[in-house]
């Protein structure tokens, strides 16, 4: 199979892609770009329906391969001119790839009800590669969704899509400028707030875990805010085991991750 | 305090310091570059001592600020002409500063003797930040050291750099391009090694941990290499706890932080 009878995309098609880099486009159009093989791959294979795939993007010399893996695809398949796959990339390795995909349909909202729930909220984790590792990791274990309070890095930006490697489309995700408030509705609800703090508690004092639980994790340099901090039911810290004391901390998605291995596992 | 009368750095400084951006002449000069105030400030506070850091090389509107961070540090500090900066950076934010420091003295190797001991090994982990945080991760849960087998980013690559938070000072770092033959060395030793694999046994099963203990994180993309895995003592694996199948993995650096937390807390 040769790229040459695919068709070129539109400039219209570029231009209308380029702007889903700002997060502005990605809301107002419900769409966001996945750049690179490996996480077009991971979402064709975790997206709800075919209509999830609005475009494939590629660079001629690799159009055949592309095709090749995604044959059924092939319709939505575009052959970019040299140098426009740099100007629809945020990374500078997009592997000849990127894929315009459609958000989740309809706004997820926490469910409330029932038994056991394990929700994560981030406030203010301002890297878009922690938070979408949070997804990732969180999707892993069960979590039902992710809260994301102000400041807190947009997870349909290309780096968080790439570093959540598809799990946009298993677990929840809901945008909340008022975490506060929201938790706040989570405690009416039955949920207990345990909010990872360096002037928490030691964690392996904790002998079991309430059901309703909202893990919240903080900014990358000054942990969660006053405001979330002041309503948590509990604060708890990962304790430093190295006898170094020049040792500081430890990466948002380690903490969340550790903290999620231990509530669940 | 002003920047004013701070010398501008020689053109042979910055070329030098450019070339730092490449491994092979890292490993030639023994030195490094950090990129952006929050790693600098990380190595400054982390490094044995004074004489590790070469020089701060930064943007004449920031200096002031710097200097006023760092005074004892003005001798080393050498203004950059406008574009001087981006071409010293392999990121786009480095905050107007990166700093040149001297890479731990001495090659680590690691002890063998004695009781307790953890290791890190990694092998083929490509990702520079991965790689950073698996560092810092090690280090907090109070790894000896991190083995770094062929394939995987060098530690001293400037977003491993970054990712490890001024780790590179508080922790061994051993660079072994035959990988297997170091932890047959390690296992002859009295070491366990216990691989993290999709393929192993859950890690829930294993009720008490060896004393002496090498734990392996493998490829981001294709796990531990067929050979580590064949001499490996136990191949174990983080279970998944969503019943979602489409949730297919977990970052590199968040399983070597599940792993470590459950072999130390």
């Amino acid at each position: 199979m040769s790229g040459q009878n695919q068709a070129y995309a539109s400039r219209a098609l570029v231009a209308r892609s380029r702007k889903l880099l700002m997060k502005k486009y990605r809301d107002r159009e419900g769409l966001f770009i996945a750049e690179g093989l490996r996480t077009v791959e991971e979402l064709l294979r975790q997206m709800p329906g075919t209509g999830y795939l609005e475009a494939l993007l590629v660079d001629p010399g690799v159009a055949a391969g592309i095709m090749s893996r995604f044959p059924e695809e092939a319709g939505r398949l575009f052959l970019l001119a040299p140098g426009e796959l740099s100007s629809l990339a945020s990374t500078t390795t997009p592997q000849g790839v990127v894929g315009v995909f459609r958000k989740p349909a309809g706004a997820w909202e926490p469910g409330y009800g029932g038994g056991k729930s394990l929700m994560v909220a981030l406030d203010d984790v301002q890297d878009p590669g922690n938070a979408g590792t949070i997804l990732r990791t969180a999707a892993w274990f069960g979590a039902e969704g992710v809260l994301c309070g102000k400041g807190t890095a947009d997870m349909f930006n290309p780096k968080a899509v790439r570093s959540s490697a598809g799990s946009i489309y298993s677990t929840g995700i809901l945008d909340c400028q008022d975490l506060a408030g929201q938790l706040r509705l989570m405690q009416e609800n039955g949920y207990h707030v345990v909010s990872a703090s360096l002037g928490g508690k030691d964690l392996r004092g904790v002998r079991s875990w309430p059901e309703k639980l909202v893990l919240v994790i903080g900014n990358e340099a000054n942990g969660v805010s006053p405001d979330v901090e002041a309503l948590s039911d509990s604060l708890l810290m990962i304790p430093r085991l190295s006898s170094d004391e020049r040792v500081e901390s430890l990466n948002a998605a380690v903490s969340a991750a550790v903290f999620l291995a231990r509530i669940t596992l």
